[in-house]
């Protein structure tokens, strides 16, 4: 299949990022870094999450980041929630794009870990989650399967176990009246390689060739882009990303593990084979070196670091070359 | 075309990282990294450079780092150099591996900085070359381009005129009863992308079916293991890479750029597709965290932090998962 022409990215950095670090960030700085992403001209920022701050404290600040940023028109801002408590703290901001989602964890294991809930009792919840999405009017399109590549604490993921749990999701959804239309895989891990991409998305497709496909990449491994770019090829559209890199993994057993995939790199990347984005990339690599600033750390996104070709292209066709040469050689690149 | 059953790994990391590191090194140290790769069981470890001290002052201790290393039956060890001096000094040392080669640079500009030559004066005194190598002896089946995927300086490389620069050599070396069976294509600067990938390596295979391609990318911009990937799905089964991904870029106009694809990202993508490498990657990653304590900075590899994923699955397939369960949330991870 060819690449999309097109494809749509959803920026979670401000909620993956500050989730996990571990030095406070600033409610000033979490709004800074909304409003420069705004400038960006991204379709999603995901803004914060209202989760208990008990389990949570960096979020505890969620209803003042919201108040404090300011709504560029034409992006969706967003927020993830668990539970009823924390879709009503998401409405009642009455700044938010609230949408529902109806997710369940891959593994058994992890799904208890990170929810205290196994899968079936996910599965038999999402009925009460329907019913809590109605009752507040939440609009609701989209199921998700996180660990969907692989676990760190159970190994392998069978696909066909994926395909079997979206299948489920959308049933429970269609019992309810409820159209979903995209179908989240999250590789919340780092577990997916390019040939497990193409598997699992092939599944997904041929069973639903009429619904959209989103993947949420981690890059714990390395591989976070070139899954994406396995993706592209079999015409998936639709990408999470994080600024910077900003995210890391918690499961990973090494505190500095890479998070999510890099936005300004899945940008670049778009941008030099040929794919739109819609995204202004100057101005994200600038957020991306201010995220870096704003955690007090180095991040892994690469882009920032390397420079952006498009920059390289206009100054060489602005500089004759034979102006250009050396009295000495500085060192021996290969 | 179809994965490679195996492909073979050159470990440039102490030649490649080395040299760009601004904290002088100590000899001992570059000898324990080279002991330490050794045990990974490589094909070929570049261990120095034989080049003017006045330019590369890191690598001033070239002869006495091969003195101190052991050298691993099954292992070739390797050093570059740029000139005839060069060449004298590593056939002097008589613990190298001295193989020659036949490069230029696809950009005029850059290789006038980096080299102090032309493209033609490169090519013309390519004959010099030959001269020196048949005359120490030194075996030669390899022609090298490099930035032949595109130069910060001169922005994109046709990949036509990166053919006729390797036609052009091969030609030079038939003319002196040399047999080329191998090219490498040298992504200096990290300027290829999957699709310009497939594009240049096409071409070169078309025109010759027969020889061997070797792929030298730097991840500049976070794209070198996909590139690796496209690659091999081409049927490439020879690559550059350097532990723990140590080497930079000094031309990206950025101190901290990164440099070539991290040796171990590349073994465990390989281990994970099924590519054998013959390399072992447990000792890999633990020389990898050692290469990032003797530079004393952070290095780019990902694999040392996330994790191997063969060793969650045997620990995963030895852990009951019934009996891992968890009485509190953690975090929110998606």
């Amino acid at each position: 299949m060819a690449l999309p022409k097109r494809i749509t990215i959803h920026e979670l950095g401000p909620r993956e990022g500050m989730q996990i670090e571990k030095n406070p960030v600033s409610t000033a700085d979490k709004i800074r870094l909304v409003d420069r992403l705004s400038e960006c001209n991204f379709h999603e920022i995901e803004v914060t999450s209202f989760v208990s701050p008990k389990w949570v404290p960096q979020m505890a600040d969620a209803e003042e980041v919201v108040a404090g940023i300011t709504r560029r028109p034409g992006t969706r801002y967003t927020g993830i929630y668990l539970n009823a408590q924390g879709i009503a703290r998401a409405v009642k901001t009455g700044k938010l794009d609230v949408e529902g989602s109806l997710s369940v964890t891959a593994s058994e294991t992890f799904s208890k870990k990170n929810t205290n809930r196994s899968i079936e009792e996910t599965l038999a919840e999402a009925e009460r989650r329907i019913d809590v999405l109605k009752t507040m009017n939440v609009p609701t399109h989209e199921v998700s399967v996180m660990a969907a590549f692989g676990c760190n604490y159970e190994g392998n993921v069978d696909p066909q176990h994926v395909v079997r749990l979206v299948d489920r999701l959308i049933g429970t959804a269609a019992d309810y009246g409820m159209d979903i239309g995209l179908i989240q895989l999250a590789d919340t891990m780092g577990w997916g390689n390019p040939l497990s991409i193409r598997r699992l998305v092939g599944l997904v497709q041929d069973r639903w060739p009429d619904k959209r496909i989103n993947l949420h990449l981690h890059d714990t491994r390395g591989l976070g882009l070139m899954n994406a770019f396995a993706a592209m090829e079999m015409g998936v559209d639709d990408f999470d990303a994080a600024v910077a890199g900003l995210g890391g993994c918690p499961y990973a057993g090494f505190k500095d593990a890479p998070g999510n995939i890099a936005t300004e790199d899945l940008v670049h990347l778009c941008n030099e084979i040929g794919v739109e984005t819609g995204v202004d990339l100057d101005r994200l690599v600038d957020v991306a070196r201010e995220a870096e600033a704003i955690v007090g750390h180095p991040l892994p996104g690469k882009v920032m670091r390397g420079g952006i070709l498009q920059s390289y292209r206009d100054r060489a066709s602005s500089t004759s070359s034979t102006s250009s040469t050396s009295s000495k050689s500085s060192a021996v690149a290969l």
